[in-house]
């Protein structure tokens, strides 16, 4: 179990082949105004000359644009998300920030949106997401492939056909937020909140409240394993260099581990993008699947303790209830919820049969 | 399940029936020193003529002496802890900030211990414990009874035998903080230590770093539920009143109750406490039983996520290795590891009954 976690970072090596698109203004569900959006996306493979291969990819609560990094046991040449066959498109969503507007981009007057930017929602990303597919010159999806918070804009597109989806993958997914989610997504955006650096939004570009969003990372990064997988990865074992905590007591590997992702992530990521999109997924509910044409196939994983297989059951049902075909593959791994960014096998084998098969 | 919840309070009322005692110097395990220590104490029930009646409760990471307050389904007249019968005693633990002596009690100096607070372990508690108890007159316990951490102390009573122990109960604990638990900690002692107010441990008395230490609470709240337990009690419910979060958001109720948890400890603990507890909790680590000769009862339960059952029943085990009596009584009861706080009937029955037999 523990190679699995080294051969895998969730952390995507930083990548110059991103590309923008401007998108025009955005009105939000919530009543608010964006005057202009940019998407950072990156592309894989090549689109078929029918334009009937391409692939949209939506990355989890702090992803990014680079899906064939962060999600490499899937994507790329001969795997099942088969870049040689499919034109592979990964983009930042709206209220990130690794290249898409989110509030951390400059508004008209130059600054930071700050405590400006609007309430999003899933739906927002979504349109978002659907302006970009358009700009590149595609008219129906084969597929919209999304794991963890991914599956949320997954099942956006399969309810709302902005443009036809023929197949929809949701990795580790849920239909809503329950009360669980939204404690844990609350108790980290508090961190944030009582950091005094985050001056009610408005803090400087170099000057986030880093205390507060390493500790609301550490807060996530509590729910990506399983006790099986805290066991395995950390024990009670201690960090071998003289490091000492502040109170000259031993340091157990667990500790240095939380605390290096914490710190890790303040450096890629704004504590406003956090705030905006766990926001986003709290308030998403799909009280079911009727009208959605797509086929579907849901993962999960037995040691999901945070995204357990019966949430995805209730969607794997509510997709069965709307006619749709669907199927729905548990998957007894040991890894927790990051089951579905370090499987390489069960999922891919799932995939690759779903993907090719043109039956509907 | 939701009455259960309505009629329970994790925070006990203040009580002015506390007593005190002081116990003299102590010098820690870790090579520290403290030149008196002072014990914050309460007693229900009446001793007998052969001082054979009395129990000791031991409480969870944040209780305190008033045992027959936060665990009032099992303590009190008639009930399985029969203060009708035995002499129940309950203190706040060294380190604690409830009467006894922990970093925000005052030094030789007159200041708060704040950082010089030196390092403690629950062999060093108990160490308190034992001096208590010999200062009250009492030779030997017919139980020594923890919850949650409780346990540690009841198991550390029951390795050490500084006087003799008839029976230990011990509820919802574990032998050792594994690495899950220790990533709980980590993650809550990181909101504290990066909250500005911290200032290394030595904050002013009235200025702790009350904002560092509502997420460090919030963080326990999240592990004292179950998933269940979280739906039942929360699901997507909203708060009623006009209340709006900082983001003009409707507040969901699982959101509001978290910050109220976390804000109302900050008015009745000290960060401090919090650290050096915690700390304790971390380091320890039961490799077996030999050696013990009391009699064992361990509860667990089913929905308890961060203690469940596997860790009481390798507790059984090691118990019955050492040659000892020992149940283990595992409750399918839904609340988590608040359960253990709010079982008044599979807990008590198995609890009288162990209490009562004498077959030992």
């Amino acid at each position: 179990m523990k190679e699995f976690f080294e051969e895998n970072e969730r952390t995507a090596p930083a990548t110059d082949a991103r590309k923008y698109v401007e998108v025009g203004p955005l009105d939000t569900k919530s009543g608010g105004r964006l005057p202009s959006v940019k998407v950072a996306y990156e592309t894989w493979g090549e689109l078929s000359p029918a334009r009937d291969n391409a692939m949209l990819i939506c990355h989890a609560v702090s992803g990014d644009s680079h899906a064939i990094g962060w999600w490499g046991k899937l994507i790329g040449p001969g795997k099942a998300i088969d870049t040689d066959r499919y034109f592979v498109i990964g983009n930042n969503l709206l209220g990130g920030c690794q290249g898409s507007t989110g509030p951390s981009s400059l508004a008209e007057d130059g600054q930071p949106y700050g405590s400006r930017f609007p309430i999003i929602t899933i739906e927002d990303m979504v349109e978002v997401q659907y302006r970009l597919v358009q700009a590149l010159g595609i008219h129906g999806l084969h597929a919209v492939i999304g794991g963890s918070m991914g599956c949320f804009l997954a099942l956006e597109w399969a309810r709302r056909q902005p443009l036809p989806v023929r197949k929809v993958f949701a990795s580790a997914g849920c239909p809503r937020s329950n009360a669980m989610h939204i404690g844990f997504h609350e108790t980290a955006r508090q961190a944030i909140l009582r950091d005094p650096q985050w001056r009610g939004g408005d803090y400087l570009p170099h000057k986030q409240p880093a205390d507060g969003l390493a500790v609301a990372r550490m807060i996530g990064h509590l729910t990506y394993l399983s006790p099986a997988a805290f066991e395995t990865k950390f024990g009670r074992r201690m960090v071998e260099t003289k490091e000492h905590s502040t109170c000259s007591l031993p340091v157990f590997q667990v500790e240095s581990y939380l605390k290096h992702q914490g710190e890790g992530f303040t450096k890629r990521f704004d504590a406003n993008s956090f705030l905006s999109i766990s926001r986003a997924m709290d308030q998403y509910d799909v009280p079911h699947l009727k009208g959605a044409k797509s086929e579907f196939l849901f993962a999960s994983f037995t040691s999901d303790w945070m995204y357990p297989p019966a949430l995805s059951e209730e969607l794997h049902q509510m997709a069965l209830a709307a006619g749709c075909r669907s199927r729905h593959v548990i998957a007894d791994l040991p890894f927790g919820h990051d089951s579905f960014l370090l499987d390489g096998e069960i999922q891919a084998r799932a995939l690759s049969e779903f993907l090719s098969n043109r039956s509907k």
